[in-house]
């Protein structure tokens, strides 16, 4: 059989991931390949690293991507510090605090998972609180579930796992680079990323970030490969991480200057990686946040200007996504196949009890922009009319193009003052 | 700090991966990105999967990439079967074996490593008494091992796993798409390989493929999430896998109808395999098989030809690696940097107790060309000369000439008569 060359449809994707890739990403990602111990290839490696760092907003040495989804770099920083039987405690607000169990639970750990309703967030000192009682070895956390569109604060929280001497992990896969994320502010141990989302680049790495206190713990673990180790190298057997691929202290030796063989790092990938980074740094981190900011705020105008409710607490909503309450009545998941198949564009459902409750919108990275929250805006409620559901007819986009306004005269004021 | 923009300088890579990607494999990967969901992306998933059942010659049902390296496919497939204090036998004949060994120690199982000298391979009956004596659950091996240049037989060793009820799982990341492989003759119950290599794709998707026989296991040991089970999911914890994210029995849920939520699918790479494969099937196996022996015969005429030495046991030379010992007094890592600095062109050195001993030339996938072999010839010529070398001048180009001069008069000889 014969496969037909591979076209791609165009596509507006405003879901929380993976969205529309920088077009420099992209083409970046064409270049020609390199060998993984070429000294052209390195050194785009040790730029991607001090690039991350920056990103990242953290001091920490460590910060290199794993080869795998977002997924694969939180399973390798659970996986290298907990041991069999290691306390974790997860406080889950969404669908992705029970990932965070599952993976804690799989890699060996006595996992406690405290949860509140979905849409809320904990008060800080019911989590703080089961830190000084129980004492956990790790704390995992994500900073914003996609699946209910919450945000959580963590320095409150982060300084309790310190005074206990407990790790804290997060989670920050939908937040980093689309709004603030200071793992050091917050005392963060380790932290993990993803790249489809506000980094907008195609799904495949996982960027991670940890300091001295994991990298003690992976020193203590360490083992090295009985093919390439040299007599010096440490080889202990009972501490050893239960996974080859996702452990980090190997990792941590392939970014080092050692370049200790250990996969063959994706080339293409971090193609894409060290582009999206540097038009990240280009745009500049506060600029971007702002962006991030209107573009929701318009969306949100959108979706209430045209009578539709907001799901969750807001003093919790996630800047980069925005849940819609689906309409009584209306298959949420009609609306999204006619959004797709008639306008080219993509938005979310949700998982478990959220399903057929809710849409999801995002608003990441190279997919958050005026021109796509205008069309998306505009798009559901013709859909909506068309399905026969009672829409404030024209309100949406204009109460977007308002918030738009008033964003541009504002900062046209302050730059005449400044 | 600003960093320049990404600049990739031109190669040619003579290594045993990453080779150098086919170019329009690349420029699929540049297109632009569907949501995971969405069905042209998920049509272009199944498309994958029946171009990889063709690429790895096999009716198994399951064939789909893991997103990760060639070892976060290994370890998936031997991280799904093995359980604790399972009993596996690894026959190692190189780097790769110990890889093999220290992969399935970490995921729980009793490892019996059999070794023979690098540069041969076993007797079968060697590996097949084993196989008897001591009734391993699980048999893991890699078919060509690119740290010795050898190539192992398989289906006397296959056989008996079948007749002793032992899975057979075949690491074949050097040889799918190089050379003849054939999982269901050779009775492979699992088998895994990587893009970097033979199909010319950047490196970070490892396609698999295995049969009923582990399909079952899986089944066993499977466990949903909990955000996104139902109520009729199984949830067993007993027996489940390790890994979340290396989890084939949930990665199978992921590329079933079900299209059950894991993590999200690597857009870019997969457009890449799509793309990779596609075009190994319009070349067909056969000639392109023939194009990697006609290279490998000119590489090994041109070696000879200019006076060096070829490494190993010449019966079970792998087509896609050619090993050659580095003459004494001469320091094979300056001949490999000139090659770099010089000539653009890389070549590798390999591990443990051959590093230092040989180089490593491979002739894989879209590197295998007949322009790259001879520039390769001449330019190993040119620097051995230049670093005061003895070589027989002028005859290695020549020799690879006369090789490629023959084989293009019996193709014309077979085609007039035909």
């Amino acid at each position: 059989m014969m496969e037909k060359p591979l076209t791609i449809p165009p596509r507006t994707i405003m879901t929380p991931g993976p969205v529309e890739a920088e077009p420099s990403v992209l083409r970046a990602m064409s270049s020609s390949v390199l060998g993984q111990f070429d000294p052209d290839f390195t050194a785009i490696m040790n730029d991607v690293m001090t690039m991350l760092r920056e990103v990242l907003q953290t001091e920490n040495h460590w910060a290199f991507p794993v080869d795998g989804t977002s997924r694969a770099g939180i399973e390798a920083m659970l996986g290298s510090i907990i041991e069999d039987g290691d306390k974790v405690l997860v406080p889950g607000f969404g669908r992705f605090g029970y990932l965070l169990k599952e993976i804690c639970e799989r890699v060996g750990g006595d996992v406690k998972l405290i949860t509140c309703d979905w849409g809320e967030v904990f008060e800080e000192d019911e989590v703080t609180q089961v830190i000084r009682d129980w004492k956990p070895k790790v704390v995992a956390m994500v900073h914003g579930d996609t699946s209910t569109g919450r945000v959580h604060p963590l320095k409150a929280i982060g300084h309790a796992c310190r005074e206990n001497d407990a790790l804290f992990i997060v989670d920050a896969v939908a937040t980093v680079a689309g709004m603030d994320v200071l793992p050091d502010e917050w005392y963060i141990d380790g932290l993990i990323t993803g790249t489809q989302k506000c980094l907008s680049i195609p799904s495949g790495l996982a960027p991670l970030t940890y300091n001295h206190r994991i990298e003690a713990v992976l020193q203590e673990r360490k083992s090295v490969e009985e093919g390439i180790a040299s007599s010096e190298d440490p080889r202990g057997m009972d501490r050893r991480v239960r996974s080859n691929y996702l452990d980090l202290s190997q990792l941590q030796d392939y970014w080092s200057p050692k370049r200790l063989n250990h996969h063959t790092e994706a080339t293409s990938m971090i193609y894409g990686l060290y582009e999206g980074l540097r038009v990240i740094l280009e745009e500049t981190l506060p600029a971007r946040f702002a962006r991030h900011k209107e573009n929701e705020a318009a969306l949100v105008a959108g979706i209430e200007g045209m009578g539709l409710e907001l799901f969750g607490d807001p003093a919790a909503k996630l800047t980069t996504v925005t849940c819609v309450k689906i309409p009584p009545g209306v298959d949420g998941d009609a609306v999204r196949k006619q959004l797709l198949d008639d306008f080219g564009i993509e938005i979310a459902s949700s998982f478990g009890p959220l399903h057929g409750k809710i849409w999801r919108i995002g608003t990441m990275g190279y997919s958050c922009q005026k021109r796509n929250v205008l069309a998306v805006l505009n798009a559901l409620e013709s859909v909506l009319i068309w399905q026969g559901v009672t829409v404030t007819r024209g309100n949406g986009v204009q109460a977007a193009l308002s918030v738009y306004q008033n964003q541009s005269k504002t900062a046209a004021k302050s730059l005449l003052s400044s």
